[in-house]
Formats: C-alpha cells, structure tokens, sequence
C-alpha cells in the first residue's frame, strides 16, 4: 500500500501515491485501510465540497491529524507552519491535488494552518479521515486575508 | 449524531440518516464517526464508482461489514438475505440512496449479496468505510442474471 510515498515540503506532512483501479463499469479508488503505516487512529469521515473557484481558508487543528484526498475536481492546498520548532517553521507550502493522474493522500499534522481553493471553475469534493471526530474546541480559525499568513490567495488564482 | 436511525426490511441491515451543513461555499456532508453506536472498528475507507446505468453485482462478503454512503449521483442498492437463520431469510430489499434530502448511511451486515446500480444517467460515486481492509478471500461473486438471486435487475431499471 505505502509504495510511493514521501514527506513533503513542511515537516511532517505527507504525500502518498493512491491506486485507482480502472474499470469499464466505474473504478475503485483507494483512500486509507487500518494496516497502512499511515494510520493510526479512526475519528471521523467526513467530506467537504468546495464550489467553483471558492476558497475555504483558514483553519488550524490543535491536536487533530487529518488524511485528506479529492474525488471531484482539482483542490490547491495551501499550508502555513507556523510551529516554533519546526525545521520548516515560517513556510508557505502549496500542493495541486486532483483524481486525473495525481489521486493521493495528503496527511496534515496538527499546528498547521490550511486552506482549499476549487480550481478549473469545477465544484471539488474533498475526502477527510481525522484521528479524532470534529471537536469545534480543538480548532481555530482566521479570515482568508490575515495578515498573520504570509500569503495571498486571491492574486494567485 | 444517531437521531434518526432504523433497522429497515432486512434483518441487522441500519439506515441511519446523515447531516448535511449547506454553506454557500460547498456543503460538509456527515458520515461516521467513532462515538456513533454504527461503529465498531476502522477497516479501510475507499470509494466505488458507478457510470451511467451500470450494474454492479452480485457480490457477498463472508466477515465483513460495510458502512455506504453516496456522495454523487443516485443509487439502487440491492440486497438478497440468504440467511437460513435470519428472519427476513429470503428477502429482497431495495433502496434509492443519493444526498438530496436523502443523505443516509446503509450499514450492511456480512453475509448478504448485494448489488448496485447507477440512477438518472449519472455517474454515481460510493463511499465504504468497511470495519476490515480489504481481503480478495473473504468475498464471493456471482453473476448479475445468477439464478440463484430471483430478482432481475434489468427488467426493473
């Protein structure tokens, strides 16, 4: 299962190559079974839609890790560390994640601030398996135009 | 999160209906999290895709249960209990499964075939979060036209 995988651009995220199997009828998509090394714990699955070219932005998790993959559509993740002793502390990191070609899993650590933007004016449905079930204490949100992220969505549709 | 629940036709088959929060920006669609009285264990979470008036079936898993849900599109789900010891033994039960208005989890209990098929020339896209990963051993499939299962999907479509 954990063939292709490799920690990516912010320190403790991971990236990791899923299956699809092709099917004249529809295919099967793989997302995460209990014997991958990924796994470590069950809390929640849920989905989230993001409609045409809308940016849902952002969101940090205290103490909850996310898996993440996209069934619909083509999502850009944009991740912010801001955790002191990290060795990738202060980096933006974006990541292009779609079905054609690109079917993965991304899991997000705890501490990092996270936004999702629709790409190619496609409604986009994101997959999300969390070690912990939706707690809205364990979380924090900021506008999409804070200034305490150094980043701007909008200039860089 | 068990609000509206029910043993429905087929004897251990649950319906269980599912959140949806709308929001302008894209829905958050429920499906399972590890406090419902649905969970038991964490198996594997993938995803099953149907094209346009394609029929999956029939197919029986021996240990496993399956938790569904569908995501896209509208679905016929299928189900025969030949169960010598279940009291709907020689059963056939139907459902129309799809999010508008009708957002639910099936919980599937082993030892029933099942099948699927897609609604409305829609492509249709299944989530199956399973309490075991996936194991090629523990399932049998039969024919769609088998006549060991009397119900004829394409004089029904």
């Amino acid at each position: 299962m954990d063939s292709i995988k490799k920690e990516n651009q912010i320190e403790g995220v991971i990236i990791q190559r899923l299956q699809v199997i092709s099917d004249d009828r529809g295919s099967v998509l793989h997302m995460l079974r209990n014997d991958s090394s990924l796994f470590e714990n069950f809390g929640e699955i849920y989905f989230s839609e993001i409609n045409p070219k809308i940016i849902k932005a952002w969101k940090l998790h205290k103490n909850l890790t996310q898996n993440i993959t996209v069934l619909m559509g083509r999502v850009r993740l944009v991740l912010y560390d801001n955790r002191p002793s990290s060795k990738t502390a202060g980096e933006i990191a974006e990541y292009g994640i779609g079905r054609d070609n690109n079917h993965c899993l991304v899991q997000i650590p705890p501490m990092l601030w996270y936004g999702f933007q629709s790409l190619d004016n496609q409604k986009a449905l994101i997959a999300n398996c969390t070690d912990q079930p939706h707690n809205p204490l364990e979380s924090e949100s900021i506008p999409i135009d804070s200034d305490k992220i150094p980043f701007q969505w909008n200039s860089k549709k």
